[in-house]
């Protein structure tokens, strides 16, 4: 059993390898987590999770206690929510029964919009929301690779941290995972936009190129610092201000990272959903709703669209 | 001899298939045209220069008074310009022998800040722009097909149509080619603008697709509207109203071109270069300086940058 006091009935939804990473590591401290699965779910009742990290031991969570459906799980204290935003639509049928009159749920998902989608649903009070900064790869059915970092940033959608953020920030980092709790969940939000928008759509719209090579390109990088510099304007004119040094600091931070393949060019390249509304599009539209301009953004979020739709016609 | 009043000596700048086109059109019917060549020099002083046309009967022009260079010309009274825009930097050493006092200057460019260029360099009050709406290949050293159309829209750079750019109409017009004076030609720069900016971009942006495959995306056709608005708020801060319904017009005259190849999609296909700071470079400027929003532009600009010059690592 974990530390004396928080002892919360915790769901995963969306137990890809973020989901099953964070509550593998949960779990391993003996929280009373349940996993919501689908094609993983035969595997994974059969021989369990398996993390393989650079930072820590191999963990092998056995038995399991996965699932094919929340009605089975039933109500929860804790929802953790690691499904694709492109999923979000399965939510409103996935989350109901999960709910007691205080259960909580929280958003480890990419991009901006979701807390406020989760909020429109199932009411604002339960939403709190996590910025995951961590390399994984799911490597089999069941079996995740932890390739670097593991950061978690922990934050209320509605305001400072309650005594609820603090008490999964303490059990996230008695479980191994470095965990934090953030002041504005959603200023963390625009900031990691202020990276996203142009490395993730950049890498996908000039053709499939990593970030260095993305870098090594005077007009991209011209067009990534014109495209953060949009982002910072669309924050400021929602009251969360991002200091001008973040563009110059976020280049500099990115350029150590050689051939790196931003998370939606791997996406796009093995042919699966682009995230394309949760990191373009919800900008754009806040954009759209401020008056702020935000052609380049537009631009980057149409051609992303055209290059992840069948067209009409082939070329 | 054309017509009584009006014998001018006329160099053609740059006789690719523009200027050749339009040169032999005017040397048929007896104007003393002089063509300055580089690479078809030696093939048209010995076979003459040749136009089919799908409009016409075939053109023989022979003799040709073909020249490799300006000096060898002289002065002259109007020199027509048609050197590709890329090449600009050459006219400051190109044109000045071919001056006297009153030489007029014509550009049958493409794109903006042509007429400017020859401004700056030679005077303002010589210098007339013409838009050329026709479709030429060079099939051959000295030998131009003429696919479809030939319109020709002259005017003055500094005002409204004066007597020698009527003259020069009245020339063309009797030597077969539909030619109109225009009152403002900067104005029609910017509608020309309105076409080029969208399709010849994303043409080139978005992987080398010709019209037809423009319009049949949704998104593209979206950021076609959306690139032709800011060229027309651009021009309209310059003080070259567009009426609204001009961009609608535009689509819907561009719906039965079919697989068109905007030309500069040929010339990035081609390998050639593109003419990337008259159409998309020049009025990113103008838009900077006037203080309008046009981060489309400015995003269409810099990928088409990017994907024309070499980077510094290859994917």
């Amino acid at each position: 059993m974990p530390s004396d006091s928080y002892h919360p009935r915790i769901a995963v939804v969306g137990s890809g390898a973020i989901g099953s990473y964070y509550g593998a590591r949960l779990a391993a401290i003996g929280h009373d987590v349940h996993f919501l699965m689908r094609s993983d779910l035969k595997t994974v009742c059969r021989d369990g999770l398996i993390v393989h990290s650079v930072a820590a031991p191999d963990l092998h969570l056995y038995p399991v206690q996965a699932c094919g459906s929340t009605r089975e799980i039933g109500p929860v204290d804790l929802v953790i929510i690691a499904v694709k935003t492109t999923a979000n639509a399965a939510l409103e049928r996935l989350i109901p029964p999960l709910l007691h009159e205080k259960t909580a749920l929280v958003t480890l998902q990419n991009g901006l919009g979701n807390e406020r989608f989760l909020a429109e649903r199932f009411g604002a009070e339960r939403i709190m929301g996590a910025l995951c900064f961590i390399c994984l790869n799911r490597i089999a059915p069941g079996e995740i690779s932890h390739l670097g970092s593991g950061a978690i940033s922990v934050g209320e959608y509605q305001g400072p941290p309650q005594a609820r953020t603090l008490d999964l920030v303490a059990a996230l980092n008695e479980a191994g995972v470095n965990a934090q709790a953030v002041e504005n969940l959603i200023t963390e939000r625009w900031r990691k936009e202020v990276w996203n928008v142009p490395f993730n759509g950049l890498a996908i719209a000039a053709g499939g190129l990593t970030t260095d090579l993305l870098l090594a390109s005077k007009p991209l990088e011209d067009l990534i610092r014109g495209l953060m510099a949009e982002i910072v304007a669309i924050a400021a004119a929602y009251g969360h201000p991002i200091p001008a040094d973040f563009v110059n600091s976020q280049l500099e931070r990115t350029r150590p990272m050689g051939d790196y393949h931003p998370s939606s060019l791997l996406d796009y390249q093995a042919g699966l959903p682009v995230e394309i509304e949760a990191i373009w599009g919800e900008p754009l539209r806040e954009a759209q709703k401020a008056g702020v301009p935000a052609g380049r953004l537009e631009m980057l979020y149409r051609m992303i669209q055209h290059l992840t739709v069948k067209p009409k016609l082939q070329p």
